[in-house]
């Protein structure tokens, strides 16, 4: 294997910086700057893709994403499963490809298949807990290697179940063997996160996707107990914000010239694309 | 078809603006911008997976791309085939394919299989302008549609050869059945573009890309005699800025507070997603 | 389009006779054969596979499968699309998929999704009779043309739901858009079916898949008033035979010679691949 | 690794007999049978596509059914890469991504891209050989393992270039670091591989594919020095023949009860998908 498993990265120096990317490209970019590994993010790819984030792309889309990104990039891909597809026969095929794939860590959450993105303002139905364990428990009898990480996603806040029972939920999870633990916040506030890092203890690592709160310091996350943090969905946004201004200004100026001096050149795009590499190769 | 033909958007109106995209996202993106047609590039969706524009990538990822494009916007997409990805039969092929995936304007350029970037500063070896015809003669031939749109696309100034040798193959090309031809400059004067024009008279639609002469307004390129105008990477470079920006800001500052202001917002990107017109679906 | 709907072949010769496949082969030789159609059987494809039916495969690899086919042959594929992937908004989602790719009739099953394939020996839970009224009312909103063809399959006997359930299940079916219904039955004898057939009077065309009564012959079949028979499974089995055969006969002789006689040419292959007309294409 | 690579099982147990196949349950029924390797063959990958084994497919395609083989056998795929899909660039993408997917063995033959099928009567251009030495130079050095296997396949004979230019191309591959070689004939007599044979004096491993001389046995061509023997393509014959018995009998006789005790179960099909195994994951 070319570049360290997450498990390995996370050892290494924790809490891990993760960006959210939905191509090989920004995991490239995410990587040159600095981040410990990459989200390959269902609700990036789904963007990318003009569709929701509610289980319409298949696991066949989002691991073709994964791997793509896993193949060209020095650091750990953490793919993002949603609910692992299905049942735990899902589960169990999921976690065979991705590993296959070169993928050393994925995260499920416990919500019902299709699920729908936790930040839209939907019902959200949570999966039966021992179904859930159940998933955990046949996602690491299956895995290859004792290095594959397996992250258990809990939705309980989003579904409004509260804090006890995203707390059993997660307690739940450890026993099945995760191999850490994701919990999803919709407030804008985080003194639920505060309190929820307070009553854990640090049993397992902790992941976090600070998208509701952007002011939250790396230094201050971690400090609370944090050892994941996933920038989930800054790349994919920032995109959208860029090609709007992009292809307005060449809408309305009738030519990209003020363009120039802003955007990569087409020297940077070949450096990203390894080309001199590449054509040492050539005959 | 949900959709116009390419052909239908350049009769409609002249000078047809196309926008190089590597996903549907893009595609989505200029389609808002006004854009009226999008071009899937070779370039950009190499780039995207991080590989040289090479012939790396297979007929199976451009055409994959091309059609998750196609299948979310309005406006046409003018594919990005290379070469062809072969000889003759893999044109016949292609043809179909495409076709078959409702795309309505391909591009093929008379360079051997396995071709370089043309700004690559390379060796371009040109086809036997014969067997280049031929491809024509074969994509057309095998179109079901008398709609399809095939753009003849010349590097010989890119391969050196000289305006004569431009001039004879894109006359050649016509003759082969070409619906328009794509003539590729690297020159950052427009001199010979202009002389192309005035030597070609207009006997076909002619397509330019001019990412060297940046300051082209769009009014001049028509007065010259332009038909088609494809910004083909500016997206592209863009994105790359925006990521490294976006990324290394997080990294700097430790959290993404200072970007929220400056980028689209997690509702912006449902919209593009169409969420709620998904949710009426929902039971 | 080059080939017929499914709803236009029904409607001309009723009953269509329809062969299960999981190649495009498969599909050329039943047509070869006078099949009617064919059937993108889910059982077949993961058997190809080598992978249990049990929606462990996705609908990418079902879709890009039943897409290989109808590119290949001139009768309409039916698709055996499972329980439509999903929810109501995976039904819509597949649908435009399967319908942009020119297949013109697919199948959904009432059970909940994962499914396990209807001939094993295990719990097979129906999905809500509304939920899945509310699947056939997507899928027909959806369809881009009115020849779209939904064939609402009933899993009543299977999961012992019993006769007249299976019969409001049908009538509900047929009541929410269904353009025809099939319903399956494990059990050995044909009494079961003719009651079926009696109470529903031919209100919408039957399909049935005679797996377990193989002696029922197409002229009764007819008589009793059936539409569809899918001979779902029988290419596949006669496949395993002669590789089992095959593969066996060449490792007890230490040579092929005497398989020569009794298997298809190399020139005979050529001709299913369409060589000739292939080569016409060449330079 | 949970499959011994090609070399590994060579070096095991030479003559290595290896069975043709185009999709992973055709592979499970060779490893049934007791063959030592998997053939991923282009003409059986094409044919169950219905088209020319000319090149039309891509890499993509061949690899996606190599991938899917091998993740369900435990013996190694020896992947037919044609040409190498291109040029020097190519042949280094193929190896990574064919090594990637866990085939460890991939064989390359001389001809010039795009290619036709060995055995049919055309015009079959040799590469150059410096060209396809490079090619084969490229292959060895982006493997990531020491024990990826590289076979070069000469078509001198094919392209009727003689016994010289065979033994020298073979030679020149050697020198360039193939791990074996491939001589293809279409005659039908063997006294040209004998002849070969003997010239060779077993530089290294040699393999055939006796599609023309079914009538040789595994222990004479082991005696006469043969490393590997193909059965390339019988699989595919019989499974056509078996195709065209099984529909023209279900369309003659109206019914399948007569084949029932000539094909596989449907428990037989379960088994081989290895169902019981899977819902051991069952909730």
């Amino acid at each position: 294997m070319r570049y360290p498993s997450f498990r390995s990265v996370l050892a290494a120096a924790a809490p891990v910086r993760v960006a959210g990317v939905h191509s090989a490209l920004g995991g490239i970019l995410a990587e040159e700057a600095g981040f410990g590994a990459v989200w390959a993010s269902s609700f990036e790819i789904s963007a990318a893709h003009g569709l929701p984030d509610a289980s319409l792309l298949t696991m066949t889309d989002y691991l073709t994403t994964a791997a793509a990104v896993q193949r060209r990039v020095g650091v750990p891909v953490v793919a993002d499963c949603d609910t692992g597809f299905g049942g735990a026969m899902n589960v169990a095929w999921m976690v065979r490809e991705y590993e296959r794939a070169g993928i050393t860590a994925v995260c499920m959450e416990d919500k019902v298949f299709p699920k729908m993105n936790s930040f839209v303002a939907a019902e959200h139905a949570l999966l039966d807990v021992d179904a859930f364990c159940h998933k955990i428990e046949v996602a690491k009898r299956v895995q290859a290697s004792p290095d594959f990480f397996v992250i258990a996603r809990t939705e309980a806040l989003i579904a409004g179940a509260g804090m006890a029972e995203a707390l059993r939920r997660c307690h739940a999870y450890a026993d099945a063997g995760a191999d850490a633990v994701l919990i999803l916040f919709r407030a804008k506030v985080r003194t639920e996160i505060v309190e929820f890092l307070d009553l854990w203890s640090g049993r397992l690592p902790v992941v976090i996707v600070p998208t509701t709160y952007p002011d939250w310091h790396i230094d201050e996350i971690a400090a609370a107990g944090v050892s994941v943090v996933i920038y989930a969905n800054q790349g994919l946004r920032a995109t959208v914000s860029s090609l709007r201004h992009t292809f307005g200004h060449i809408r309305d100026e009738g030519r990209s010239a003020q363009l120039e001096s802003r955007i990569a050149t087409v020297p940077d795009i070949f450096a990203l694309q390894q080309l001199s590499t590449w054509q040492e190769f050539e005959d």
